[in-house]
């Protein structure tokens, strides 16, 4: 990884250095939260017509190599996958032992997440048929990056930021290879049917929509038509069955585990008395809260006083568990606005009942579309590996500098009316709540309020949830009260990662594609 | 309307004589059937930020007027509505009225089709508020056309063919406005709710995805999100409420009316012995048939023999009714595939049946799509206003040159695997096969079975089909002589049109963009 890749790097608005140049493409830095403003037209896929595919509609070809001949792959190309198979997807390696066996090489590897099931591919990344990986880098992967070993540099994306990359064509990808668990003929695809079923398809929309060959690979083949169509033949240009795509089990987990830890019990019960005493969970409200412990706990808090009141919300929006299916058919909200299921009531759910909604970071997210759901929410309920006291947080890097954590919807999620970040005060003896975040992954004033187990803070710039709150029984406390407990119970202040800032390994983008912060590599 | 508007006509594949240059845009003549394959890319819409739109996701403006003047309207826009309100339709004369008081000019009217109640137009076609239409007139309009005075030149498309001019670029609209019987704030909208509910809006789904604005108008606004959302908020840059959007009695009609005419009777029977004995009924077999009185009689015909013999049908494509709806909810059909609904039990079950599935042109027509459904199709009934002895049939304008009607999916329809008009020989004593079509609106070759209730005539190009029936007590004929018969009742061939050839007041496009034939004023 030779220095002159980069230009030197440029101090962004948020005071973070970064490249100006990334994989041979310049970058605008960071310009504030609202500070950029597109410009120029949407990517615009090549015209096909019906002449170039089978009248029949059939579109099934023999082998998964024969698809990738007829897509023309080759050296260099952007190939992309989804990861709504988790860490059961078995498709992507599959892909990339072709590729190898195809003796193609540089592949830029475009997936919307990568897994701890992807660690078989370092091979690849060693051997350069992967050149470099741009999507999160969960687990060994981020590790392999952070031990400056990819070839390229990594980009990290929210899933909005994603959709956003491919439409505006800042990632023009060559080829989609998208996993579905069920499919017709024609590419018609969703989600919710056959063995592998694991939810929503949304994370490949994008790129069934731009690339310039989709792949379409199934272990449910099913008459046409394949309904719902999550994703749409029409986009498709050819189809291969497969045995299977992977392991069910660990694509959906059969229930989501609750917390027994008591500290974390305790977060639960304070975002949820803190949404109730906001005066936010009222008829008609809405909210997000993914499929952590602390947030399936916070759902069953929420729901007692949801009922005890007779609340109903408008929409909650998934990653869909049982918890939040329970809600819906109990009557406690009228939709649920779902981007992945996270166990199998969700995907049944997502399934059977009309009032659960698929949705896409097209719909969700996309900050480069007319408007997007996110900033429509009344509270989301997020996670973070690290918060500063200027309520800065990360979600990519531990302390250690280690990339382990992709970023998902969690910038776009910032976007919500009320942004709570409930986490632990320490994890494995490490403070979480710092002086300054390893790796700026949210502006500061996007979140409103820090919960941990030892005390509620209140970010200053929220002057209105202090004075709803000013006569609470709630630990509410200043974000440094919080912070100098939990050093004195650790010992101090984590170390200092031990990192080379003359190289960056990855880069953060913000949603609007400018360069958010460096990742660096760990000596 | 001056000669010079025109380069000299030339003659196309078809034989047909059609401009070079249309409405100071250069057209390319037909080529075969499958002769033009397309270059370039798609359009590409601005990229837009959600910097633009409210982050409560509330975009209505408080009139009409007010979100054209958003919407920067002005001389010489084009301007697209969409027709699934049918002749219940009042927006589109509120529009126009609220164009004209803008004191706007020389718009291009781009619906997806125009009904009689749009008659109210004219004026504003002679005070140039209305440059000219592109889309089709089906009656007054039509017929205003055809006495050679609007300004312009009408092009007729066929719904794929208008999904496939806006995808490609021929049509780039400046402002979509969507008639929507439901809608959110935010700008997600469907056709299955509220008191003007009409089915699907996928014949809007275009405009709305390739527009510069969007703006979606409601007389049932109802909370975010409204679900389902045939049209996307995301697309969406104003919603408009108003107390009405037309006439719901027009817009569906409460049922749907079978014919009692013994000869269409006869028709549809032999239609559906046709569909049997050809080996096409068969269990999964998928057909199409619309709203029209033979075609319904068609259904109950072929619906009883289908319970009889025990088969059932993989998928029916609608325009949906009641009829096709007991075939659904009978068992005796997977799916209805729904393109727009007819009677109020479509609109029902398109809602409240997961397996009345909305589609839009783009799935099943869209012909520079990845395949589109049409070709799928195992047998397609139609009409036609005329067919010649080469089997070339004329959907749009009468014998006697006028234009009174539009394409529709006809078309596209064409590409089915069995292609079936089922017309009476003659109406009102005109004999309706002809020696050479008035208009050519599709191709001989593409049209497999002329049924009328003095015979059936195979195209002799499908020895298959001639084959199949050789044992037939079917009517078996040469289309000429049913002709003769018919010219013998009827006092021989109708009269030539009496057109002036020197100009043209609209063309027929075939489905790929090139022009199919011209149609000429009456004298």
């Amino acid at each position: 990884m030779a220095k002159s890749r980069f230009d030197k790097l440029i101090k962004n608005a948020a005071g973070r250095y970064v490249p100006r140049v990334v994989n041979g493409s310049a970058r605008i830095p960071f310009k504030g939260i609202d500070g950029h403003r597109p410009t120029g037209r949407m990517a615009s896929p090549p015209v096909r017509s019906y002449l170039d595919y089978p009248a029949n509609g059939n579109k099934v070809v023999k082998s998964l190599t024969e698809a990738l001949k007829k897509a023309g792959l080759r050296d260099g190309m952007t190939i992309s996958t989804h990861h709504h198979l988790r860490n059961g997807d078995a498709l992507t390696n599959v892909l990339f032992d072709t590729i190898k066996r195809m003796e193609v090489k540089n592949i830029r590897w475009f997936p919307s997440a990568s897994f701890p099931c992807h660690e078989y591919l370092i091979k690849y990344l060693e051997d350069r048929t992967i050149h470099h990986i741009e999507g999160s880098m969960n687990g060994p992967l981020g590790r392999y990056a952070s031990e400056g070993k990819m070839k390229g540099v990594g980009i990290l994306r929210s899933h909005g930021g994603r959709y956003r990359a491919v439409q505006d064509g800042d990632v023009h990808i060559d080829i989609a290879v998208i996993a579905a668990p069920s499919a017709d003929p024609f590419g018609n695809a969703n989600g919710v049917m056959g063995k592998s079923a694991c939810g929503p398809l949304g994370f490949a929309l994008a790129d069934s929509e731009y690339a310039d060959r989709v792949i379409v690979v199934t272990d449910t083949l099913v008459d046409f038509p394949c309904v719902p169509w999550h994703i749409q033949g029409n986009n498709v240009d050819f189809v291969v069955e497969v045995p299977t795509l992977g392991d069910p089990e660990k694509i959906v987990s059969g229930t989501t585990q609750l917390t027994k830890s008591p500290d974390r019990l305790l977060i639960a019960d304070y975002v949820a008395r803190f949404v109730d005493e906001s005066g936010i969970m009222k008829d008609g409200f809405s909210f997000q809260a993914g499929a952590g412990g602390i947030n399936l706990a916070f759902l069953l808090y929420l729901k007692e006083e949801m009922k005890k009141r007779g609340i109903k919300a408008r929409f909650i929006r998934g990653g869909s568990t049982q918890y939040l299916v329970e809600m819906l058919e109990e009557g406690l909200t009228d939709f649920i606005l779902d981007g992945q299921a996270f166990d199998i009531e969700g995907v049944r759910s997502l399934y059977a009942n009309p009032r659960h909604v698929n949705t896409s970071p097209f719909t969700s997210y996309n900050p480069h579309g007319k408007g997007n759901f996110a900033s429509m929410i009344d509270a989301v309920v997020l996670g973070a590996t690290e918060v500063d006291v200027n309520f800065n947080a990360n979600v990519v890097t531990h302390s250690d500098g280690i990339l382990l954590h992709g970023i998902g919807g969690w910038q776009d999620c910032l976007f919500g009316k009320c942004v709570i970040l409930a986490i632990p005060s320490f994890r494995d003896r490490v403070p979480i709540i710092v002086d300054e975040v390893t790796t700026l992954c949210g502006p500061g004033e996007m979140i409103d309020v820090v919960i941990t187990e030892r005390g509620i803070a209140i970010n200053p710039l929220r002057r209105d949830l202090i004075e709803k709150l000013s006569r609470s029984t709630l630990p509410l406390r200043k974000i440094e009260d919080i912070q100098r407990d939990v050093f004195e119970l650790c010992g101090g202040e984590p170390e200092k990662p031990n990192v080379s800032k003359e190289n960056v390994i990855a880069i953060v983008d913000w949603v609007d594609g400018t360069v958010l912060d460096s990742i660096y590599p760990v000596r």
